[in-house]
């Protein structure tokens, strides 16, 4: 017996700069508040709840978040988005809606999430990345980073690059893709691919990095924390503001009809 | 008679978002107080005064601005480059500090300037262009754009797109250049060269050439305002957030040594 109403898959883009973070928190403006109060006010002043492919943290960015909701409203699917539209604020913008599978859930659903994190690598720093990317005015050895983005695919617990407040206990996932790319003009990105991600784990990857690219670490260095699991041994945590949601992979078509 | 001290060029990039415009007023943010009192600084407390080549309005960004300014600090080019990188904030950038020749001056030698207006084409707009773009979800005919685009290149009197404010007497430019750019995903520019512009005048032709794009002028308004000199046959003054000064070019090599 399914609960009233429809399931619905929203994807979302948005700047994080001005949001504490994905998850409701009293008081806070948060991804998932603003957007449950719009949904609220679609279906007639009716909670609404959505559920997040990835809890992203304060001030870090969604080129396409993922979520679902379920919802009673007899709206059409492009009427919701257009109502969200119309609704949601400039820095939070639906990219498309559609009526899902009943069991559909962005979370546990997803098989693969890719973050992003984007460096500036100008000589004084761009003003209009100033948002959006970590600049870097010192030393980068690109072979040392390349030496070390090679030794992270794989399989395997990532204890070592998870924040010490991560509370999640199953810590091993499979990260399918680590590499850098540097299409010029001082824009650089780091990629990560993986089923699944812990706290803070791009961010310390970055830190980590971008430490070994200083040669302020060996490159070694990541297969050392990599074995120990020991947090300790990590670089910095990269600032938030670098780092973007880029893209969510469902297995099966999610669309009806 | 030079006065003490070297003419210097300091070009300049800015996020004009949060700046109320270039020019000096006494208790707001502007780029050139900002910029005076770094420089000031600089100096040691004297006080220092730059002109710049364009006077962008609040809101309007610039890609690459061109200042001069005399200064008497010893330090040299790359010092001052660096200290400016270290006391002007994240939204405003040196780009490069050079010393140029006693009379260069950034408005009056400058023979032409490219301004850049950016329109954001997605469907609900991109949240990370909100500062940056403005959001046109209307109808955009861009054959009746590129109709309207033909008509403005030339050397004449732009009244019709002046501001009503503007104090300019000699309303004579030459527009070299007005070329529309759409390079995908809902990135598109309307691309503006000229050795001069009047107040508003960018904003006023994207306005007026927008509404043609809509649909709700013809295209041969362009040649009505152009020919009457009338401000109120054009349309709306575009928001100053899509406007970028983009390029500023100067005839004589200016770098000494």
């Amino acid at each position: 017996m399914s609960p009233a109403g429809r399931q619905i898959r929203i994807d979302l883009s948005y700047d994080g700069t001005d949001f504490a973070g994905w998850q409701v928190q009293p008081g806070r403006r948060t991804v998932q508040g603003v957007l449950e109060e719009a949904l609220s006010r679609i279906e007639g002043r009716r909670a609404a709840r959505v559920r997040g492919a990835g809890r992203t943290d304060a001030g870090v960015h969604a080129r396409a978040q993922v979520a679902d909701c379920r919802l009673t409203s007899e709206l059409d699917d492009a009427s919701i988005g257009h109502a969200l539209h119309r609704i949601l604020p400039p820095d939070l913008r639906p990219l498309a809606v559609r009526t899902v599978e009943e069991g559909f859930n962005a979370r546990s659903r997803a098989l693969r999430k890719t973050y992003r994190y984007r460096l500036d690598l100008t000589r004084y720093g761009d003003p209009f990345l100033a948002r959006f990317a970590w600049f870097w005015p010192f030393e980068f050895d690109r072979k040392r980073l390349q030496q070390a983005l090679e030794m992270l695919p794989g399989r395997r617990d990532w204890s070592g690059f998870a924040a010490s407040k991560c509370t999640i206990t199953d810590r091993v996932r499979d990260l399918a893709e680590a590499r850098y790319e540097e299409p010029g003009d001082g824009e650089a990105w780091l990629v990560f691919s993986a089923d699944g991600f812990l706290t803070h784990m791009v961010r310390n990857l970055v830190g980590t990095l971008v430490e070994v690219a200083r040669r302020r670490l060996p490159a070694e260095r990541i297969a050392a924390i990599l074995e120990s699991g020991d947090r300790r041994l990590a670089g910095p945590t990269a600032p938030a503001r670098g780092l973007w949601l880029w893209e969510v992979v469902y297995a099966e078509p999610d669309r009806i009809g």
